[in-house]
């Protein structure tokens, strides 16, 4: 996703968009607001600002990408302090492998940012996603940084959604509500993406705001958890960024007792609404994967481990052969055998099985005696295929999220930077 | 390559493809045959029969896939013996995921290759290559034997290297000389592999001869580390086939003294000519990976390990956004330094130089000062491209060769079965 920027290589929304858009109420304690700065992008915002209450606490997983970008250096720094008062995100350029003076935008940009919010500038974290190894755009975030600060409204989840995407085609917004202690609190988040996406070490761009009252630490476990089965569970292209970046921000504005530990009771409906709006996230960025026309879903179950799981149901998704078969809406499963086989972890032949869209088609060794290929091409057809794969073998199991490989993804990334 | 059985999806030879095609001279000992049997393929031979002479030596690298073929199983059950007589290799139908039916052609074969040769069953290796889980043309099999038999002659080497083909768009043949103890014996080889090629794990499907008398561990230690720097060392796409088999065979007809050894100083010369067959037959399957346009070398060097820079090089050649910018020739680094950065090996951003066609890129953390891009340009629009990583961290260096990512591989792909 760091060198998605440039023009709109995907002109319509993605086939796989979700029908409708949903509509997030205000977060007390959150105001966001956009800007058009003009760092790539013409005619467009390209600049995010959030401001959070006073007391804030802040989670965050960021990429383990070993050449990551400046900015995700500022954040793993500032992140055990685990107070934030505000959030800079540009898109257009990564700040990525641009040497000492990507890291003096960085700074210069959060003192800016913590000087407009009355903050310590350990307080601002900051992303950047587009090209990577241009020079930063650091003079036009800087003019731009006034002007967002002035805008900045509880409403303006949409525009702020919008900002941070490159090659997406739709903007990713996801909400949910959740009691802690009889108090009911929100959870908004929005994220971006559509190709370097394989977040298997980390994690995905995206920001998620709630009024919750909870300590950082255990924002930071709720988080970590919660990532492992949402954004570290799908893939578009394999290629994992440089950029990765997931905040999580409490402003504590609700009305309920502080929760300071994870193990608090209380947290079960708020892990669980938690949970659900970073999936939803998650597989929207699958749904705009780049050139996707299909959306998959891969369920692996009787793995030795759920992270053998996790590999066998990766190596299916990020399986080219695998996903230029879909593409075709060919019900090659042969091609499965071949992904689950190289995934490296403890596979039996004869005891796999595969199932397309619910039809069974191999087990003990070989094609089920009586399979009949119709019901399976048809579901291939459609936009939502599932497959399933038993391993049977232990009760590790996994659900990967991935898309086809088309046409479109090579004409997108061949266009780059023309 | 395990399902590249299907209508020819590529009707020109590829762009890449060796000026002219070696002539392989005999080797003494070694008789070769090709038979059109239909097993998918219509006017054109699908089977391949090698003849060995009484006592030769052979060693093998297998797939080590968990979702192999039975061929594969029956040659790992072989090789320990160290002896062969004959080599049976058909193209169309891969025999994998076909449960005991497909066991019991690997046997009937072999039993009737063996009657055929006058000799036990154990000293038939076979290979299979083509669709997966489709029932095995095993009666085809039987009846194409003696008609291939009674073809043998020591100067089939195209016509054998052209039956096991699938979706090449060249046979793939490679031949070099060297001396024993002052005696000059042949190395011949041919391979095949087009698509589902990145044997990083074991191997491809290539077979390769010589007349030296070699005893049979001392050619697997040689077949071993020689494939481990050429087929070990190529990718197209990522994805590991279930059938994956070199096999090395040694008649002893030439007239030096056995080597017995592997730390024999006389092969000296043996292990340089066998690892530029295998390096040229690597390079060959490459030059027809599934729709490249381009041959990439890439030349890792300063890493922590030789282990860590292979793998560095494979994480640039599996990436689909470097290989869909190799294809657009455009001078994308920055896709680059994403790829080294997930391979997960140590790499230090400030110590990582990039060059691409010999120009340098970046180093220090950053683009070079003085970058101009037009000469990159100029080589990124050429048939041939070399991407040199150097880390700066240590003495681990490896040669990792690859191919683009264009529309024909999904075109390819997409027309399976159909």
């Amino acid at each position: 996703m760091n060198d998605a920027a440039k023009p709109p290589a995907k002109p319509a929304v993605s086939p796989l968009a979700p029908a409708r858009t949903p509509d997030l109420a205000p977060v007390a304690g959150v105001r966001l607001a956009a800007a058009a700065c003009g760092i790539r992008y013409q005619g467009r915002d390209d600049l995010m600002l959030a401001e959070l209450a006073p007391g804030s606490t802040i989670a965050g997983v960021l990429t383990r990408s070993l050449t990551a970008g400046a900015p995700v250096a500022w954040c793993r720094r500032n992140l055990p302090g685990g107070r934030v008062r505000g959030i800079v995100v540009n898109s257009g350029n990564s700040n990525t492998f641009t040497g000492a003076k990507g890291e003096a935008v960085v700074e210069a940009t959060a003192r800016e940012a913590a000087r407009l919010l009355g903050c310590a500038p350990s307080e601002i974290f900051i992303s950047s996603t587009g090209v990577i190894g241009e020079p930063p755009a650091g003079e036009r975030i800087l003019a731009g940084l006034p002007r967002a600060q002035a805008a900045l409204a509880a409403e303006n989840w949409p525009a702020a959604a919008r900002a941070i995407t490159t090659t997406d085609t739709f903007p990713k917004l996801a909400t949910a509500r959740a009691a802690i202690g009889g108090t009911t609190v929100t959870i908004n988040g929005f994220a971006k993406g559509s190709g370097m996406i394989a977040p298997d070490m980390a994690t995905m761009l995206a920001y998620v705001f709630t009024d919750a009252r909870i300590a950082a630490p255990v924002l930071q476990s709720l988080l970590s958890a919660g990532a492992d089965r949402s954004f570290n569970c799908i893939t578009v292209d394999g290629d994992t960024s440089t950029s990765d970046t997931v905040l999580l921000c409490a402003t504590g504005a609700a009305q309920h007792e502080p929760v300071t530990r994870a193990s608090d009771a209380q947290l079960r409906a708020f892990r669980k609404a938690l949970d659900a709006v970073l999936i939803d996230l998650a597989q929207q960025i699958v749904r705009d994967g780049e050139g996707a026309e299909k959306f998959v879903t891969i369920e692996v179950t009787g793995a030795a481990s759920a992270r053998a799981a996790r590999r066998i149901g990766l190596a299916i998704g990020n399986s080219p052969l695998v996903k230029t078969a879909l593409a075709a809406g060919d019900a090659n499963w042969g091609r499965i055998v071949m992904a689950v086989g190289k995934a490296g972890e403890k596979a039996d032949r004869d005891r796999l099985v595969i199932a397309v869209g619910g039809t069974r088609i191999c087990e003990k060794g070989g094609p089920v005696p009586s399979y009949d290929e119709a019901p399976v091409a048809r579901h291939m057809a459609g936009r939502d295929i599932h497959i399933a794969v038993d391993l049977g073998i232990g009760r590790g199991r996994a659900t990967v999220w991935t898309c086809d490989l088309t046409h479109r993804y090579i004409d997108i990334n061949g266009s780059y930077r023309s």
